[in-house]
């Protein structure tokens, strides 16, 4: 078998395909002892494990079958993938706005699905002009690979990373960032940049796809056409997540990086604004704030906003505070749980603990021993909901009072994802449990807001007039 | 200062109030360093804590002031709340069904906030009618209290007593039973109980409130009706959470026990069903199921499933396993994490350990050699997602894959809280991690279910026609 056709296999599952005769791109029935398989044999990278065989199912998803389940395999076909991008220059158009595009792991446009190793990543800007060509229309583009991590893989080295190139980025003058990121920690970083990135003069816009763009129902294209919008036009300069809004393609949403969350593990609707309203919808044509209190952009290539003194100003204000201590936990509440949990944190040398805690912020007396341990060993503790939805309000019940009474700190309406994102950066600025306790109630990109909107619960949602005026306008 | 005036106030806040002459029901304008505030003073519990003085205030809110920072109290007036329930017989009518009401803690139709232990809890069945005068026509209603703890105290000892309670009261033919918990962690003892208490012939409904019942938007009466409704009459013979549907009062919904969860601290809305569609909607007069994939009532009092044949059959069929081994422990994976907090778990001596993992099931690299440890030690790994809604697919991608080839069991769409009471319940049943495995992947009382209908993401919520059809029917 020629190379090509056992691409990135290795034994003991390459023997298998040998013995059956089969090989990259064959169509096979796979039967097994775990039931029967139809799908196309994908390459694999060289790192993958070397036990399984991995097929793309009919229904776009991927399967990795073990070699040793596999009974016989059956070429009914060949069908090649489209395995090189067409190429094509990336064309300048200096009216048109300045984006720079990172990379950290999650691939944009890809081929095939990003995570199996067996990518054909669109990365280079001629690349994704062959893959999304609506991409010219927006903005000038640059690229460049940052990481090629798994987004579970992000970690301080990354975070730190990310943030130096960003900001090297914005102070050179491009109009706007968009970060492709792995969707599983996608609002980890957009949480942490959220705080190591501040008074941004551009938008700094995270992005990912849920179904690799060789699925029909994939939303790579739609959510890079998007975010490539946001970055390029948009007035609102935070740091946001842009994804798919509704389960249908008929709007994206942009959500404040601190208030946002992956929310169910398929679906490409997944991420979501908390206890908050998106900061807007976005179309392939327009961005519409749904909200007035956002940061505003304050550096354009064009127009007014593109004079060298304005410039000037929005630079000097712009700050990257790059810095993070990972001696810091969530410990997730849940009845019956036991001092141990702590004790071990403690013990262990953790700095600080982020609780998630039930209903508004309590947890069980026998954990009071290990919390009072905590704050004789100077461990700072904290406190959120796991409900998500909500605020730790601490002073309504005994319990709460109980807690607070042994240095627990609740943390308001802050998400225990944000809220561990910011006590690893604020512990990466100070030895001082004061001063790390001033940087966690401060609020500095909406993680504590004083009030949830009427329309703050769990989605926002289709129904609202702005959103059936704005697809009546905007949809294509 | 007579006893009534200080109840449950001891030094040094008795001080401080016997120095302004203010006392328990003084209607107060206090004035302390972090603010000002008005507000009636309440009784305290003896087991509260000496140094909070407790004010009512007029938005229905509790607060705690701590002695230390109250600078002056002035009473401008005194309202003694209503203390002695009107306590009248509970009326018996042989044609209605017999309804058994257990409290764990959480109490249901008090005169002040639960929580507090300033409260006066209306539960006898004369206090209740007294209350809640509504519940007579539904019900005869007996009542019992298993336990006084906050929800956030219940464990093992109050799941398996109220387990066996609520079989003794079933077996002794009781229509229905209803339980009044604390909203913290109902979800966690409704998924036990869901687990312990199998094929029950009649309904099984949790219920509580979000906010007591001298508060004017209270849904502690209508959520105890719509329980007594559905342990009454209702057809769906499961372990239920029964609380407010929408924001509004328009009707309630019955959740199953095993996919509902706390999603907000403060809302009344605050319990979803995840990844599935509610059991039913309730109102005051009338149960409507949502489904009609239910275990059905065998067993009522009236009718034909009154006969003596049909109600052997029924209790034959009945089972309950009251056991819980508490060496399980919750993991909620956050990025950056390191081994540490599996090889603390592991020396520790846990036996189990229920991941909370993002995207489809995925935790990084670093932590591979503490899960492999895990394995060795004979520690069972399994793996469930902390996007709540959505399924562990861990064949999808190579992280998937890996972390199973060191022995991670993913667990479907079974939530986290599930996970880890069904985990507590099947180690309680069996030493071999076989055993162990068999009984939590079998889907007992639909902790796992084989796909997500259409609207089972983030609400169930106004807008489908059943919906609107059953608010015009059935609102008052």
């Amino acid at each position: 078998m020629s190379d090509d056709r056992c691409k990135g296999y290795r034994e003991p599952t390459l023997s298998v395909m040998q013995q059956h005769d089969v090989g990259v791109w064959s169509d096979v029935e796979a039967h097994t002892d775990q039931g029967d398989f139809r799908g196309i044999i994908l390459p694999r990278s060289e790192t993958a494990d070397a036990e399984h065989l991995v097929l793309k199912l009919i229904s776009g998803y991927n399967v990795g079958l073990h070699y040793s389940t596999l009974i016989s395999l059956t070429e009914v076909g060949r069908k090649e993938a489209n395995y090189k991008i067409p190429e094509q220059e990336f064309p300048h158009d200096p009216k048109k706005p300045y984006v720079k595009l990172f990379g950290t792991g999650g691939t944009i446009a890809s081929r095939l699905d990003y995570r199996t190793g067996a990518v054909i990543p669109a990365f280079t800007p001629g690349e994704l002009y062959g893959s999304v060509p609506e991409l010219a229309d927006v903005c000038n583009l640059t690229t460049e690979k940052l990481y090629g991590v798994f987004s579970e893989n992000m970690g301080p080295e990354q975070w730190i990373g990310t943030a130096q190139a960003v900001e090297a980025q914005i102070r050179s003058g491009v109009d706007g960032i968009v970060i492709g990121h792995g969707t599983d920690t996608m609002h980890h970083t957009a949480a942490v940049l959220s705080f190591m990135l501040q008074n941004s003069p551009v938008p700094i816009v995270m992005v990912g796809s849920q179904r690799s763009s060789d699925r029909p129902s994939s939303d790579a294209a739609l959510n890079l056409i998007h975010a490539a919008r946001t970055a390029a036009f948009s007035d609102i300069a935070e740091v946001m997540v842009c994804m798919f809004g509704p389960t249908s393609d008929e709007y994206g949403l942009l959500h404040k990086g601190t208030r946002v969350r992956k929310m169910h593990s398929s679906y490409r609707s997944t991420f979501r604004t908390l206890s908050d309203t998106p900061l807007a919808m976005v179309s392939r044509d327009n961005v519409q704030p749904l909200r007035q209190d956002y940061n505003h952009r304050r550096y354009s290539t064009a127009g007014e906003k593109g004079n060298a003194d304005l410039r000037g100003i929005a630079m000097a204000d712009f700050k990257c505070i790059p810095v993070f201590d990972d001696r810091v936990s969530i410990v997730y509440y849940y009845p019956g749980m036991k001092p141990d949990i702590f004790d071990s944190l403690i013990d262990n040398g953790y700095r600080a603990i982020i609780i998630a805690g039930t209903g508004l912020g309590h947890v069980n007396k026998p954990i009071y021993p290990a919390l009072r341990r905590a704050q004789d060993a100077g461990v700072a503790v904290y406190m959120t909901v796991q409900t998500l939805w909500g605020y730790a309000q601490m002073y309504v019940y005994e319990t709460g009072r109980e807690i607070m009474g042994m240095g627990v700190v609740p943390l308001g309406n802050m998400l225990p994802e944000a809220a561990y994102m910011k006590m690893g950066w604020a512990l990466g600025q100070s030895e001082d449990p004061e001063e790390v306790k001033r940087i966690m109630l401060e609020p500095i990109a909406g993680e504590i807001t004083e009030r949830e909107p009427h329309d703050g619960y769990l989605v926002h949602q289709g129904g609202l007039p702005e959103v059936a005026d704005f697809i009546k306008h905007h949809r294509k």
